[in-house]
């Protein structure tokens, strides 16, 4: 495939596009294995499905996300490294919650004008999150739309492809009263909860590294980087975890993401001091004076991704920590009052 | 799969958001097929490739693609019915030339401020062309992001993913000088061009019915629904024709399109005058003092679809108009003078 044909752009200067396309070849070209058929087509990505098609009873699972006002944050420090691997890792854990591993990665990137740093920076960090997975940046668009961006913007969205045996997608209902709930830990905001942090810490300084974040400026700990859970994922099946349920937890936090997995009748108590929350949800809420509850709505809060296992498996989750618990808590997300620890 | 979990937002009025995506779970669900696999998930969508997987090699082919700033012309219009279509549409005509029939499509809506009555509009859109081509609407997201886009605008992307065995795929390869070009017509702009036409029109009457577009208004044809190629395709399978090459007339034109599919040392002739030019495009090159070269290059001129065949099959392809042949013109395509039909 050609990518600089596959990646079409829609805009005013069909020249500046057609640089920006050739400029990103190479990061794009970076992600592909044996199972992208290029050359063979000019349109659309071609991805061979036939080791998919040796399984026994293939699913795709598909999932399109994107990466909210953090890219507000990636123009106001004009920092853009970071933002595509965001979007990447963002969609690998909404479709690894499924027990689905990824095949292909398509994105799409669109302002008022497209800026070739910020285009290459924003796709090499898409490419950089595919190869890390193993999956492969199969296509793209690029668009210029003066008059719906804000001048300075950017938006960046994204669609993953990954595949599960039928046997094997997870989808909660494997899980009982009692089984442990096990998080793995968040690097920050990850994607969710962006607009109200920046108006909470709109008047501070974004730049000095603060004692109060461990040695890290604001804006730094506002842009840490949505991590995958995917290696970890990989570990738990290695080491032969019989997983009960999965949750990524994005916005709307705990309280609506763990419901997702939950059958009827079923809850959950979170043990709030249990597990290490990063420094940047407290400076949010101190600044702001928000609530707990306001808090775990908006925020992943340290909650990056759950595992429900059976207790005895609880320990055994690599770099997890045990949080809380399933109920017959009907629907209900507790979270017990406690200190972030 | 709950599309009310599946198609999530990320805004800052969740609440809101959500009664959003109620209102248009029933559009979604309205392209379920058997092949979704509801209720099994919450995160990602899931298809059951078992279908597929029974085939010979199967390809699958993907493509992610917008609708420029013809989602201005609609905010402009405040008409948002066609726009969904649009997308889709182009979206499966950017497989189809690689021969692919549709599987599942996902979509992504964002704006300043999510306005429920405009979501709804795109989605049902976008459900009546998934439902139209048998394409499941496997998810989405919606992103509410001010700061972001302008006020009043919104932007659509989407992303397509359909399967073709490996031996049928359609990558030009079977092109030969003397093969004839079929042309399928365009309604219009379909999603290209878009920049220039209303920097062209701005200063005239877009609501008025006027006699050089044939009654309709300057709105009513800029807002002409990208056409979906599927069934004339599906059609010429059905007949029998050896499709050697197809191509979709997008960004670029026909000059830059074509050639995507040709061969190096392959070039074509188009002949003007032997098909019908929707009369949008004149009045756009006299209010704008364009040249033909430009015209070509910007906007599809009614060439929507070309389909390449060997000449004696040139008159099976339904619906199509004969508008040129392969030459052997090094990557070139002329288009010989002469007048607009």
């Amino acid at each position: 495939m050609n990518r600089s044909t596959g990646y079409t752009a829609a805009g005013v200067d069909i020249d500046a596009a057609n640089n920006t396309k050739a400029a990103i070849s190479a990061a794009v070209e970076s992600t592909y294995n044996a199972q992208v058929l290029a050359g063979m087509g000019a349109f659309g990505g071609l991805f061979d499905a036939a080791p998919l098609a040796a399984s026994e009873r293939p699913v795709l699972v598909a999932s399109t996300d994107g990466v909210g006002t953090k890219t507000i944050v990636a123009a106001q420090l004009d920092d853009w490294h970071g933002i595509g691997q965001d979007l990447v890792n963002h969609c690998i854990n909404d479709i690894l919650v499924q027990g689905a591993e990824p095949l292909f990665f398509l994105d799409y990137v669109a302002a008022a004008k497209l800026e070739e740093r910020r285009v290459v920076a924003v796709v090499e960090g898409i490419a950089t999150a595919c190869r890390a997975a193993g999956c492969a940046l199969l296509g793209g668009e690029t668009a210029e739309m003066p008059g719906v961006y804000r001048d300075g913007q950017l938006d960046v969205a994204g669609t993953i492809v990954g595949a599960v045996e039928r046997a094997r997608v997870i989808d909660g209902s494997a899980i009982a009263t009692g089984d442990a709930i096990v998080a793995l830990p968040s690097t920050g905001l990850h994607t969710n909860g962006y607009s109200l942090a920046r108006s909470v810490l709109g008047g501070l300084d974004w730049q000095a590294a603060r004692s109060d974040l461990g040695g890290v400026s604001i804006g730094a700990a506002l842009l840490a980087i949505h991590r995958s859970y995917l290696q970890e994922l990989r570990q738990m099946r290695a080491d032969g975890i019989a997983i009960h349920g999965l949750a990524h937890i994005t916005g709307g936090g705990v309280v609506e993401n763990l419901p997702r997995v939950l059958r009827p009748g079923l809850g959950a108590t979170i043990e709030r001091g249990s597990w290490s929350e990063p420094p940047i949800f407290g400076l949010i809420q101190r600044h702001g004076t928000i609530e707990d509850a306001e808090m775990f709505r908006v925020f992943n809060m340290g909650l990056g991704f759950l595992v429900v296992v059976a207790p005895e498996d609880a320990g055994r989750v690599a770099g997890g920590s045990i949080v809380g618990s399933i109920t017959e808590d009907h629907d209900q997300v507790r979270i017990t009052p406690g200190t972030a620890s």
